[in-house]
């Protein structure tokens, strides 16, 4: 089977390098020597540190916004110059490449399709990259890589072997229990909304839910300004996932809540 | 009247977003799937939470130092999802879209040429958009929008009707009363450097001008270079405002002054 | 002799203008609208205020890997609007601009066949510029240089007479006494690693070397993941010099090490 991937140019970055180094610069001008038209967009460079989770997590919720062809890397690498391996997978369309550490497992869990390579230096060889350091591999082996694939040189299929089954991602899923459905707070967002992963399509699973966190009750609205400024709300988000917020206000900070805080969703008694 | 709007594939970004999240991230995405050679830059994203009068003021500085033919895409939206409008205006060549609450306002208030049209579902129909989430429309609408816009393929005058009044911005114009032009800060830079609604040019009116703010009387000088290490200073910066700073130092932090702290102009007695 | 630059179309900029006022966005504007085509990338906007030789230490590790033929522009200028100079030099291909005011001058000072160039108002006199404000030379002036050599409508010769000396750096060089190398913390990057201004190449002086940092003791490591996690290390880094980090932890905070902290490497007894 062919990998359906025609490049089209577009790469995208996810790090947890932050914006104070030229480190994701430095990976935009490899790029750049090996791709001078290509279109580089940042996803984020601000994932906690050391959490492949999280950087899957996002990427697994935006990939598809990018037209098909795409060439998406994702590097939180804890575990850089330690033979830990890379891989690459393709899927709908795209391909994205990751340290294999969990980050990019969930996607290819939930893809039967998606074909997954594990890259080797025999099918590196042909791009004469320089011998990569030790703690920077996002420059010296994801940039070119990414460069050649989105060149149209590189065909995905010669990333290397079949990979196998993938490191797993150490997220734990939600559980439906007694009626009860069981989530936690993925991460938090610039506003202080808590996103969780529960797929907001399983409150149909009610008839008239309601959301448990931090010792409150919240009701399901359709958007944070049917509530009140000040109150509590779930909802769901725009990307598919239950939310909850403060209307005008940091509901994180407000309820004290964290990465992991449980969610529940029960019927309203 | 056919608005003087010829696309050139530059499309500016302005949001309170932040850069922790891929937000920003998937509406590239959204308008390169459209436009794949459109040229996107980031103007800010870390306008305060809610706070659309300081983004249409950053807006009304900096949107001529870009080439005509720009789209100019503002979402700093508290009432996505509540039945707020969207609005466009072209002005002086560029057009600019944002939520109707204030942000583009002050902007169409001072060109009594800018064309202000309300964007319809009826106008958005040709344009095949999925269904708006109820709270990311900067994905969902301005983003497609933009990149029609950007790509010639949507005309200005076709986004909808006249839009008549807008929302007005919450925003103070400064008075002159008595010999004494008072101010406030708008905005504070990333150096400390208290930003006013005070225009440069207003100095004019005075043969001998001193700015009094938090209790203190500073001299109108021509740079930053020209106080003492450590000494206030006013001058007109180069958006053509008022400006206080500390040389070598954070005005803000030293004066304990916010967003608001009047600023008087006055002959010096 | 001509200087061997053949401008690619690619622009860097450096600068401590941080991401929350449109300052970078607007000099990209300005570019933009003389060079339609141009390609921007950032290195960093994050430089401490004030630091032209923190600005210089990342340019000179980071400017290579972009395709020759790149302008790198950084604007640390506390200087701006007093009678500072501006200088351009062409170095293995690439074009670098800056106040001078120590940035440039270690990057000049290391390469004998770097051409040095003093901009003045003459050479300038034919780009047409608009009378360029007191503040904010990175918009008026190098945004505009950048964007005319970028195009290749101006040579770099072009630029103006020939420099002379440059003012130099502040910074200190490392040292090697009595079997000591000493040098210091140059740089703190986001995960906490210290990044010092010793060559990793000097660690070849040594048989057995041990790294001594706030009164500790560290090994030379190839790569974070050789360390527990907890423990500290020192390693020669992806750009050449010689850093300290914590295995999973923040070396900085941990060792209340900050910019300036001694660093010495010894032989172990």
């Amino acid at each position: 089977m062919r990998a359906a991937f025609k490049a089209c140019g577009v790469i995208t970055l996810t790090t947890d390098f932050g914006h104070t180094e030229p480190f994701v610069g430095v990976m935009k001008g490899v790029v750049l020597t090996r791709l001078p038209q290509a279109r580089i967009v940042d996803l984020t460079h601000e994932i906690p540190s050391y959490s492949p989770r999280e950087a899957g997590f996002w990427l697994s919720r935006c990939f598809e916004y990018f037209p098909p062809g795409t060439v998406h890397v994702a590097v939180v690498d804890p575990g850089v110059g330690t033979p830990r391996d890379i891989v690459g997978i393709c899927c709908r369309g795209h391909v994205l490449l990751a340290p294999d550490n969990g980050l990019l497992e969930p996607i290819a869990r939930c893809d039967a399709q998606a074909l997954k390579l594990r890259l080797t230096a025999a099918s590196l060889a042909p791009l004469g990259l320089s011998p990569p350091s030790a703690t920077f591999h996002g420059r010296d082996i994801f940039a070119p890589v990414a460069a050649e694939l989105a060149a149209g040189r590189l065909e995905f299929a010669a990333l290397g072997p079949p990979a196998g089954d993938l490191v797993p991602s150490r997220g734990q899923d939600p559980s439906f229990d007694h009626g009860s459905l069981q989530g936690s707070v993925v991460t938090i967002d610039h506003f202080g909304n808590l996103i969780t992963n529960i797929e907001a399509r399983e409150l149909a699973r009610f008839s008239r839910p309601r959301v448990r966190v931090a010792g409150r009750d919240l009701p399901v609205l359709r958007t944070y300004g049917e509530a009140k400024p000040g109150e509590y709300l779930a909802l769901a988000n725009s990307f598919g996932l239950l939310e909850i917020a403060q209307s005008g206000g940091n509901a994180a900070r407000s309820l004290s809540a964290t990465r992991g805080t449980t969610v529940c969703v029960e019927d309203r008694t």
